[in-house]
């Protein structure tokens, strides 16, 4: 355990952020450190430069006749802001309480780490699992993997496969092993009111100019009705509807109550849609979701200024069967017809990934059960997941394969947030889950 | 006129930017050099300490039996931000197109300092004007002022004065010397919404938690009724009137035109309250302005968060007879009134200032008129102002006593904006301006 905890540590330290093109270096020195450590477990590795950030790839030697699996994972990580509500360094992985907490710690290296944990251990100890084994790793996950599918596109048979595994969803509790059969879809943009070409003195123009500070608090407004539905014409003509065996499920499930979702958020009240529990909210309902705004005088005191320009980022959370291209184009025609007048608008598309919907009771589906009850020792909670994982869709339509999503982190996982953490207990049970899933895998044969 | 350039130069260099308590240092430098300026050049003076920032005060010898006349000024200046918008560097004076461009040439050091200069030419050359003079320039009017009113109940006596003098307003186009008979007063605040206690992974929890940035949008756009009318209950019912005479003499003033509003606001298109010209709608009208906004993420890039917090700072300017303590009481009922479920509001009251009105053609106000045209060779128009100067309605209640407001600067000095301006011709008729002025309220006794 120690040598890998050690080595995801050094993993940890860089600040592998992809949004932001400031850290260029940090995720390449990333992708190369993870590469030479592939390496040097005794795997076959190979980088491969894109037009974005570098894929990092590695292989058993391969051998005819075996099932192939595709381990996925990414090595990049969200922004670290608002730092100052850290409680120690984000990029310094620290221990306390049984947990280490590092930015990325559970998005996504401390969870893609327990595949390579496993075969390191199993090759070390001459019990290479009978399959042929692809580590697929990019460094684009957090800005929509925009390399990833047209680069899967072009060498499809170089990774074929019958089944993909990927741990970078989450379990409903601690002590609960958790396998996730769909993802919603994402898409994001960003648009910018402008009023005046300069700031104004509030006073001398205050009343007779559209402040677009308003303009844009009208426009987020004019998102969703009174009851917390989007109100972006079609917004919901595609959505398909919860299975009422989910809803059973789901219902009888503790870790699922509306409560425990409370309290993992960590609100006074939890907000959405009538007639659906948070878990239906989280996982079969889509969403329109400000994520930033900008706007004015933010320092210190006050500045009576109107701002000459306003922003915000959106994204949208989509469920199956919802089009993120579509869905962005009547975003912007929501945006434009509901435009204030006054200001002008100037939007922005920014990455987008499909949903995502798989059967949790297939061949495939049960080795992950098994593998997740052998490991942890309870038979796992079966779920959706309400973020999104772009490429999982991607690589079914491309590659033909399912993926099997098994989480390690906990609800409380701080992932995109300050204070991100992961349990060592998790990163223990993970290997052995991923042992465990090989072992299932061979005997699908 | 050279000498009188260079010494506001070096007034203008130091960054006293009241707002921000960082800039502590340079206000006082500022106060200390103003002071030092004043008694080089015959006037007997002292600075003032305050809680807030000094108060630098000069008098020529009194005597008995003279008019008194206060002149009011600000030495403290806006802060500067959007800085990457300025042109030139925002605290070195840089002469263009026979324009100063500095922050604070308008706003207040270069149009205080044209009764400085006066004075300054009147003592050398032996022509002291028949008047008592007390210079009272404080540091804290662009943050309301207030330690000034406070100091001035407790010392009315060393203050009691005939009439006030002040230059802090501006002409409604070049060439058109202006009066300013009205200020609206101003109320801020500023307030913070809290969802969770942390960020939130916007696909983990989106749909199920209400999102802070969509509440403050919510908040914000309740301020107002479709029509652009303040939407918080009883917020008009202190409101005087327009005159007719006042709508009459504005409508038929060429440079009053909405057009000409429209142009010097740099908007495609002017918004308002119906029925009211823009000239009424800044003059005559109350408003309610976000100042400024921010939320969530607001780097490059993406980030699917749900913030834990939001805020927006505000700031409503008032007519007579409205009072600020009442709007801001009203404002902060409609605030916790309207606040979305799911998100808590903490909200603070900051600086506030009551309106202003006087007879433009009282004695006084003729005194005014006439040094205007015989500076400028023309009569002068005859506006309110939109902004406020919160000091001139506490001095006519504490000293008795009104102001003439004589601006200097022009509709497109960009105050509390980047790229501040102001004409050196107007530096120039503005000390002829105040010759003349002395020489009318002479002949007032």
């Amino acid at each position: 355990m120690n040598r890998h905890l050690e080595a995801l540590k050094e993993f940890l330290r860089f600040e592998s952020i992809s949004a932001d093109s400031q850290y260029q270096e940090k995720v390449n020195n990333g992708a190369l450190w993870l590469t030479q450590y592939l390496k040097k477990i005794g795997l076959t590795t190979e980088t491969v430069q894109t037009s974005g950030n570098p894929l990092v790839i590695a292989r058993n030697a391969h051998q005819e006749g075996r099932r192939t699996i595709l381990i996925y994972g990414h090595y990049d990580v969200q922004p670290v802001d608002p730092i100052e509500l850290w409680d120690t360094p984000p990029f310094e992985p620290t221990i306390k309480e049984g947990k280490i907490f590092c930015r990325g710690c559970a998005d996504n290296k401390g969870q893609m780490f327990v595949y390579i944990a496993a075969i390191h251990d199993l090759l070390e100890a001459d019990e290479e699992p009978n399959l042929n084994l692809i580590f697929l790793f990019e460094g684009e996950e957090e800005v929509g993997s925009p390399s990833l599918a047209p680069f899967l596109e072009k060498h499809k048979e170089d990774f074929a496969c019958d089944i993909i595994a990927i741990s970078d969803t989450g379990m409903v509790a601690a002590q609960t092993p958790t396998m996730d059969y769909g993802l919603r879809g994402v898409a994001c943009l960003e648009f910018e009111l402008t009023g005046s070409q300069t700031d104004l003195h509030s006073g001398l123009y205050g009343g007779a100019v559209k402040n677009p500070g308003s303009a844009l608090s009208q426009l987020i407004t004019s998102l969703h009705d009174e009851n917390g539905k989007v109100a972006i014409e079609g917004f919901y003509a595609d959505v398909l509807a919860v299975e009422p065996w989910e809803q059973e499920m789901w219902s009888k499930e503790p870790t699922l109550s509306d409560e425990t979702f409370r309290k993992n958020a960590g609100v006074p009240v939890l907000f959405g849609e009538a007639n659906h529990s948070a878990a239906e909210r989280i996982w079969v309902r889509p969403t329109a979701e400000v994520n930033g705004m900008g706007y004015g005088y933010q320092g210190e005191g006050s500045k009576t200024v109107i701002g000459s320009k306003a922003f915000a980022k959106l994204s949208f959370r989509l469920v199956p069967n919802q089009d993120p291209e579509k869905i962005l184009k009547l975003a912007v025609q929501h945006l434009e017809n509901h435009c204030p007048k006054g200001v002008t608008i100037k939007i922005e598309l920014e990455h987008s990934g499909k949903p995502y919907l798989m059967n949790p009771n297939s061949s495939f589906g049960i080795s992950a059960q098994n593998a997740l009850e052998k490991s942890f020792g309870k038979k796992p909670v079966l779920v959706r997941g309400g973020g999104s994982i772009p490429i999982v869709q991607d690589m079914k339509e491309i590659l033909g394969a399912d993926s099997l999503m098994i989480g390690l982190c906990l609800p409380d996982a701080k992932i995109h947030a300050p204070n991100e953490n992961y349990p060592l207990e998790n990163f223990d049970r993970g290997i052995l889950m991923a042992k465990a899933l090989f072992k299932e895998l061979e005997q699908q044969l």
